[in-house]
């Protein structure tokens, strides 16, 4: 599959690496290029705190702000309103809080959030959602799910009324399917979901603390319901194990913080075998260990034609280590590039495998 | 001039960014080539401490460690000892210190200095002075500079004795020039530095408070008695219309913390001026002003086959005022590309300057 959007096509399965205030830390534009990124995740409720919608409303959008000119894409605010910021208030309307930074309030609605994602200019914008947690009893995680859905159709009105005269017209909606690891509630949010239209479909509400395989069941079953010509999207956090298993059950797109948060903690992610149906295919390697601190072995092996392999063949695990020791910025900056660089590896691979029907 | 090490041959003036413990702060090797550096300064009390001898010794020393294959020039400890240490107690023998990371005590003398140089690899190796205050009795400020010398003498000695054996033996080792803004003194010692034999001379004890043209009129006293066909290394803080100032007094090497460390301070250089002579030739930007906020003009213009320049010049001062509001890394990062293009255009400049004989 692949995803067409303004700034470009995307092959599917990707990764969207996050830029959680239009800057994947440590790494500028540039960086994100020479690394092949295709696609970046941006976080509507830090860009609407920091710069702020007058900002990007005086420079143009994102894009034209970080000069980047492929895909990105926005959450719709509420993950972060319902982890990181005090005082909330649900209702019907919407969802008011207090800004984690300094106390400000605000009302974020489905219109609202539309609304901003448009002045960012996102190729792909979310709708506004309420993540349900794993252990949620039944009746209300049914009014919750349904309350999605009139979430989801004010959105949709939303967006087609802003897209006239918006910086990015072309710009998809997509919806986000909730229902915890309730099946049957599940395929019935999607069907409601497909009945009002969307660009893509995400899944939301898992990576919550539930088990992995009653998560895989419910991708699976979304897998049948879901249709095959749009894209579906995992959102939240998926281990490269779980990433590969997801794939084989549809899913098309991914975002995760684990390689850019556990590159800041010194966790480099390596390939130790090549069957990525095997779950331990990779590992973690804890940089900061005292086996690491004379080891001259390099990061990566040097490839042509790709300039961040040969920089990081020209880091040691010691000179790494030794950067970690001393809290110095490069070493995270280091760590990130091995990290993503890995997770866009796997991508690779797993292109591959579907291009051989293998999965 | 130019200066020939084991690691290659620098064309003079040139400008030394401090590799404090092994690491320009947040730039790698590969960032370093990019922007043209010849040559890194790196520091003997940051490198004892941490990664250590036996680190150093394991891997062979700096270079490899860095995967650095240009120059490497490191200063005696001294420095550090006097400025970052605790509990200093000054002797004939040498300095006794605790360290600032754990209180561990340790003992530098000319000779130890000499031999940690050794270990690490550096092409250019400093001896252990005392560096002294700009109001420092004229009696004692001579008791100092007595010492300095014999200093100066065992660190020779060690030198050569190091030598055979050592990972970089066409290393070479710089005496340093002290005596305050005593003309009389500080020619006086440059004789006796002289009538010992050192690779290169270094000013040491300026920037430290007093005036600049007493500075200026003790580098130019010294330029008449320094010998010709060695370098001269200003030591210390020169900002960059002191440079200039420098460089026509006869002036072949500089460092300083002050590009680097503004950066991280969201200080930017920028030239205004063709004219090198007027002290205002260049600005300093505060990119965290309010005036930044939505600005789109660019940090540099894109020059072809420079991947700094073009780098930087897809980086708007609106967004990098937005990285240090909000303490992304990247924003240093961006910010020390600046500064150290910077101040290499700067020498650029000067070298061509000496070539049109304008010094």
């Amino acid at each position: 599959m692949t995803l067409t959007t303004p700034h470009g096509a995307i092959e599917a399965p990707f990764f969207m690496p996050i830029a959680t205030r239009g800057a994947v830390k440590t790494l500028s534009n540039a960086d994100m290029e020479r690394l092949g990124a295709s696609i970046i995740l941006s976080n509507t409720y830090h860009l609407y705190l920091r710069p702020g919608e007058d900002v990007l409303r005086a420079v143009g959008g994102l894009h034209r702000f970080m000069s980047w000119n492929k895909p990105i894409l926005t959450d719709s605010g509420g993950y972060q309103v319902f982890s990181l910021a005090k005082m909330r208030k649900l209702s019907e309307e919407g969802v008011e809080f207090s800004s984690h930074i300094d106390g400000s309030r605000h009302l974020l609605t489905p219109e609202r959030s539309i609304e901003i994602q448009q002045t960012i200019g996102s190729d792909i914008v979310m709708v506004l959602d309420e993540c349900t947690p794993p252990d949620m009893p039944p009746p209300e995680l049914a009014a919750s799910v349904a309350r999605t859905t009139r979430w989801a159709a004010r959105s949709k009105e939303a967006f087609e009324k802003g897209r006239t005269g918006a910086i990015n017209p072309g710009a998809q909606l997509f919806g986000i399917v909730q229902g915890g690891t309730d099946v049957a509630l599940r395929t019935a949010h999607a069907r409601e979901l497909m009945a009002i239209g969307f660009d893509g479909y995400a899944i939301g509400g898992l990576s919550v603390g539930e088990p992995f395989d009653r998560a895989c069941a419910t991708v699976a079953a979304l897998d049948d319901v879901l249709p095959k010509d749009k894209p579906r999207y995992f959102m939240g956090g998926a281990k490269p194990h779980e990433i590969v298993e997801y794939v084989k059950r549809g899913v098309d797109m991914f975002d995760c913080v684990l390689p850019t948060r556990n590159a800041r903690h010194g966790q480099l992610y390596r390939f130790v075998h090549d069957d990525l149906s095997r779950p331990d295919f990779y590992e973690v390697v804890h940089i900061t260990n005292e086996k690491w601190k004379t080891e001259g072995s390099r990061l990566t092996v040097p490839v042509e034609g790709d300039p961040i392999s040969q920089e990081l063949s020209r880091v040691s695990h010691a000179y790494l280590r030794h950067l970690f020791t001393i809290e110095e910025a490069l070493g995270a900056r280091l760590a990130t590039l091995v990290n993503i660089k890995f997770y866009f590896e796997l991508m690779r691979r797993l292109r591959e495998g579907i291009e051989r029907s293998e999965y």
